[in-house]
């Protein structure tokens, strides 16, 4: 017997790139998946029924690139570029990630600001310890929230603190994805190679094997910063590209992959990343507070990609995506003054990126069409009658608090805020 | 009789732009001013002594550039850029100001939110209505708060929605400065033509011939974005600059001037701001937020001039100015990618900017120093212990939440939230 409910309320979303949709109504949902719309509840209707009065109500949010091991380096050590933050901040405090204990507190204080922020999806890279790893899946999967997981694999001299030599990083990867690939409905694997200047040869044909051979999904990174690429370019002088050399390990192309950055992406890699539906993660906070670069959004999205939104602490200082969507609006307005051409991104288009531009990662979320599950932020805020449901939309966006979300659901279901067993 | 007062605490301030200074012991004030600092408190000492604990202090903030009339605005309207911006939303709020009963409401919630977000002394520009800026200067003088306020002079038909005649603006004006110019010693008037493109020349005339005649210090706005130069360019195109304009009108060069914004400034322009010893307010979140561009901060202060940070809202979209010091920042470093001769921003130059920097407007707040006066932000946060002071103030920055400041002192007085006697 299936479970009817009716959810009345405002409703924004983005079906469609940059286009708002308003309604206000009935949400009708069959085992948490929305059937219907209607301005009337059915006549007959013996359902549940859920009113949500004045509040606005959008699609939860999707953070598409996170690092779980960085947590307690938000808001610290902005004043280094990439690769020395990565030294002197990243590597350090993931490595305190061998230790189990320390590991739990931390995955129970991210679950929890993830679920107070509103995201209820997401994709993280670890750190490179196995068993964290396999650590992190458990707990999330008691939160309920939903994420690709994967642990990070760095084996290439980019950096001596916390590296492991191409076996133990594979067979560990191995492991988990036997282990925990199939264990949990809400939380799967995803291969994570760190990036090209973190990686052997070796260590991405493996992966790019695996991947094609278990059609595992693939995350990592593509043109963050001029320096990083500099290193892929003089390591791999025959490759015509950065995106090239993930295409010739199969990294990219044989499973779903998305790539975090994109800043200084070449128009050859664009097509490459189109021809194989590669996703990209957007992370404007990480990339203003690392100085790397503005990527460019409109040039991506004309090319026909698939964009999500990534807060990527803790190279961003924010898990907040509402903050995200913000800094990308604010970024692209930038970057248009010097790139005319590339007009600036809408709140609309932000708000798309965060919802159903990641969602699609997992495809049936960020979007109230019929089809989606029932993925939800119940917003209470202190306007209404004063402004209409755009600028409430607006103002939370830019100087709205998380504590304005009186309600989460997922799949239908109102979500607590996650407690562990232990 | 004098008061003393000895102050223990982990202290951070700026005495020279970029340089943090960090002490730990007592400070000792007379009378609310700095007269000593000390490891150990002084043998028999008598006075009295406060003990901050673990808590991180720094100097309160110093917001140079908001618009009181456009609180109400913040964080909805940022798809438009500034002149329509002005047009749809910021004209049509502050013309709600002629209501006092309405001026009153957000006045009292604009001044309890400057307190809650710690910032002490603060310079608005407000709307047209002289009535209402007179009131909003009462009630400054009771929140306790230290603050430069001028009634805003648009003569000019850059709008239809919110201008006066000439005559009638600048009576008002004149009857501010005469009925409040002395009024308070806390709040001081300042003249506040709103920018060439909403001012006639009789208006910059009369309001320059006040500031020569009365010594009464001066406010605007200077080269924000390209489509505002253009229309000063095409009605003065005898004249070499905006800023010359001003000059022109003694605008600049007879009294104490600030201008706020200055993204697209020229070397003419810098070297007059320099000549008269021009201060400039940065605003970044306001210059990200109505995609107007990016201060060259770097050339600035190499030029010797003094820089404060504005909020500006409701251009910008929060009143926090660890939210504006960390924006500037990440755009200066955006800045460098495109500049690489303008070395970005470090954090303890966004400290000085909030603090010392701003508070030169006053001359004896935003330092540590002797001489200055106590006026201080006692930060309660969560890092004791893991992270040393100055990563406890990067966190306070990127990351943190104005809800952890303990205490906000003034003149060595401990200042509570605002409350008014009607």
């Amino acid at each position: 017997m299936s479970r009817l409910q009716a959810f009345r309320g405002n409703y924004i979303d983005t079906p469609e790139y940059g286009i708002l949709e308003k309604f206000s109504g009935y949400l009708i949902a069959e085992d948490g998946v929305i059937r219907d719309r209607r301005t009337e509840l059915p006549d007959g209707w013996n359902g549940e029924m859920t009113d949500f009065g004045d509040a606005v109500v959008i699609p939860s949010f999707c953070d598409v690139h996170l690092h779980a091991g960085q947590y307690e380096n938000i808001g610290i050590g902005y004043d280094h570029q990439l690769l020395e933050w990565l030294e002197k901040y990243t590597y350090p405090t993931e490595k305190k990630f061998y230790d189990l204990e320390y590991s739990k507190s931390i995955y129970k204080r991210l679950l929890r600001e993830l679920w107070e922020v509103g995201t209820l999806h997401f994709i993280s890279m670890c750190t490179a310890s196995t068993d964290s790893t396999a650590l992190f899946m458990d707990l999330i999967a008691e939160s309920g929230l939903e994420a690709y997981v994967g642990k990070r694999n760095t084996d290439y001299q980019i950096t001596t603190t916390d590296n492991e030599d191409t076996e133990t990083s594979y067979l560990g990867t191995l492991q988990l994805l036997q282990e925990k690939g199939e264990q949990y409905e809400n939380v799967r694997y995803i291969l994570s190679p760190s990036f090209v200047p973190g990686c052997t040869e070796e260590m991405l044909g493996r992966l790019g094997r695996l991947a094609e051979k278990t059609m595992t999904p693939v995350q990592s990174h593509l043109d963050e910063t001029l320096s990083e690429i500099q290193l892929v370019k003089d390591r791999f002088p025959e490759i015509s590209s950065y995106a090239a050399v993930y295409e010739k390990y199969h990294i990219i192309g044989k499973s779903r992959t998305i790539m975090a950055h994109c800043n200084y992406i070449g128009d050859d890699e664009i097509r490459l990343l189109k021809k194989h539906h590669v996703m990209v993660a957007h992370c404007p906070c990480s990339n203003l507070d690392l100085g790397s670069g503005i990527m460019p959004l409109r040039k991506l999205k004309d090319a026909g990609l698939e964009i999500g939104l990534g807060s990527d602490i803790s190279g961003g200082h924010t898990l907040n995506l509402a903050t995200v969507m913000k800094t990308a609006v604010e970024v692209s307005k930038l970057r248009y003054l010097a790139n005319p051409q590339e007009s600036p991104a809408t709140i609309p288009e932000a708000l798309y990126l965060a919802t159903k531009g990641g969602g699609a990662f997992w495809g049936n979320t960020g979007s109230f069409e019929k089809g989606y599950s029932f993925d939800a932020l119940v917003i209470c805020d202190e306007d209404t009658g004063r402004l209409n449901l755009q600028e409430r939309l607006e103002k939370f966006i830019y100087a709205g608090d998380y504590r304005q979300i009186k309600a989460r659901y997922l799949k239908g279901v109102r979500l607590d805020r996650p407690c562990f067993s232990e």
